[in-house]
């Protein structure tokens, strides 16, 4: 195999920056034994230079210009981790412009401009990918555009946010009230200052809809999505649940019958046999029915720096792969496209 | 999209074979609406031409000459369905050095005959996919190759066999004795006349060997992983066990610790809270743990006609893209370099 070497500006060098640097870096020998590519993070995005980091990068890989990335020829691939729906889409827009493939996990971005986008992909005939956006180390959109793709899907139920699955888990094995349970979650670090996005399911809402587009073709903005969050949940309410056999747990789910597509966002009762009643704390987990494969479920870290890195590297890789070979554009484009 | 007909020879046409011409034929115009490509079984190597099956193939064709699949030069693909180590090895052997990429669900073959059949794929520049052959409709293989290409592996517990699963759940659940639920099973359909195979491990360490290699990149013989069955298994193992709160479950292992490599299949006991734990019945689940990712599980139907169908389909498809678009023979290929 040949040794090539692939170059990547990263955007952004926050928890997930630095979790996607630090599993390129302790696992480079490794990633270059299997794929015959040496990948390198050659310029990064970022104002704060001086903050303290646990990894050693060189100081003249920072650069406050976002065009110093996209222009220059050495690199091929620019990774946005800026998160915000902008300027990161603009950004992804001008680096596809830029013919630099782009691959992210801002779900945000992608939820809003997944059209503006895909379609800057096709039009510059460069590959963008968005592993790390749904459930983050979770490799279940690769699966659903690549493996899974003899399949017309039923279902898809996912638990695609850490922090409300961490605090209904605390309610439900610790008897706590919700109002207690964040404030530890904030205390540790596990919920932000401003919890609105998660507490209330937006932040599902945008993954959801990355996900609709993946398993069943069809473009539903966030914001068209039903969408409850967990704030009136109570002690009570899960106390009645727990003498039913039953969970609570906040689900995004979309159910295609007869033709018609039906989704929400919303605090769910499951039975403790269902799959998805065990999941628990900051763990994330998608199940889906597809026609031929059934019922299949996948489960791990859904955030967290590195879990979230290694989804992000996935995605390098693929494209480090692809620009290694020569490969045409559409081989490895990661599904999507409408049925 | 340029629409272009990928051609399939098949061998076998078992309960695997109708599971995948089925999964082909249910979701053809999806398959190609995503893909642009028309998949199609033109010969099926099968000597029971009359045997009554819930699909309708034309009797033309069948054939009984496994050459006439080879020296078609229409063929692309030949998917290898007949299960047993020979002829399927030197048939799989014989498609490659014909020029055909070559997909199959053999974990015996497989496990046997890992360094000649990647070989023959290498020396003849063609692709060799095996994603069914190792937990059935989960896409583990696929993941561990691709999506999950940036981590270092630390261990992988598997559950996967049916057949066994099924049986240490009944006995959990039902309280009932190993002899009765195997007898209930055979009668189902869910275990074999001669069970051998499956109770005693033999089926489970096929797979665990294909899994090290591809986790650990490390070549290790079926016959060289200490196997223990479920043989001697006891209603009072297993009330003992409940009392420690936990399962005994048949799992897969293996564990590589300051280089070393260790593995195993035998019964081992699982605390409730682990999530090998709740996998009940037939269902197979894969647990693994990646330096980057952490903990991830996949977790679905081990078997059966359409799930494995999804899985052999999905490998046909990653490789008629690759046809499609005359991509260069590694780009796409399934892992399973040496580290």
């Amino acid at each position: 195999m040949q040794k090539k070497t692939v170059k990547i500006g990263l955007m952004g060098f926050g928890n997930i920056g630095v979790g996607t640097y630090k599993a390129l870096d302790m696992n480079r020998s490794l990633i270059e034994a299997k794929t015959g590519i040496d990948f390198e993070i050659v310029k990064i995005l970022e104002k704060d230079v001086d903050r303290k980091r646990d990894v050693d990068v060189p100081r003249e890989k920072f650069t406050q210009d976002p065009d110093a990335l996209f222009a220059d020829p050495d690199i091929d691939i620019v990774i946005e981790l800026l998160g915000g729906v902008q300027p990161a889409s603009d950004f992804m827009l001008k680096a596809m412009n830029s013919g630099k493939h782009v691959v992210t996990a801002n779900k945000a971005a992608v939820a809003a401009n997944y059209d503006a986008l895909r379609k800057a992909a096709e039009d510059n005939k460069v590959l963008f990918r968005y592993e790390a956006s749904v459930a983050g180390g979770i490799p279940i959109l690769t699966a659903l555009s690549g493996a899974l793709l003899s399949n017309e899907f039923l279902e898809v139920l996912g638990i695609l946010n850490g922090t409300t699955n961490y605090i209904l888990t605390q309610m439900t094995e610790e008897g706590l009230a919700y109002d207690d349970v964040l404030k530890t979650a904030q205390e540790k670090g596990f919920a932000e200052a401003d919890p609105t996005a998660d507490v209330e399911g937006i932040d599902v809402a945008n993954k959801l809809s990355i996900l609709i587009s993946l398993v069943f073709g069809e473009r539903v903005a966030p914001e068209e999505i039903p969408t409850e969050g967990i704030t009136k949940i109570t002690k009570d309410d899960i106390e009645k649940a727990a003498a039913e056999g039953k969970k609570i747990k906040l689900v995004a789910s979309a159910k295609k019958e007869a033709g018609k597509l039906s989704y929400s966002v919303r605090p769910t009762l499951l039975p403790y046999a269902h799959p998805l009643a065990g999941v628990g704390n900051e763990f994330n987990a998608v199940f889906v029915t597809g026609n031929a494969v059934d019922e299949l479920m996948f489960y791990g870290k859904g955030a967290g720096p590195l879990p979230t890195g290694s989804a992000v590297m996935g995605d390098v890789i693929e494209i480090g792969k692809a620009i290694a070979k020569n490969a045409a554009y559409d081989t490895i484009v990661a599904g999507g496209k409408k049925a």
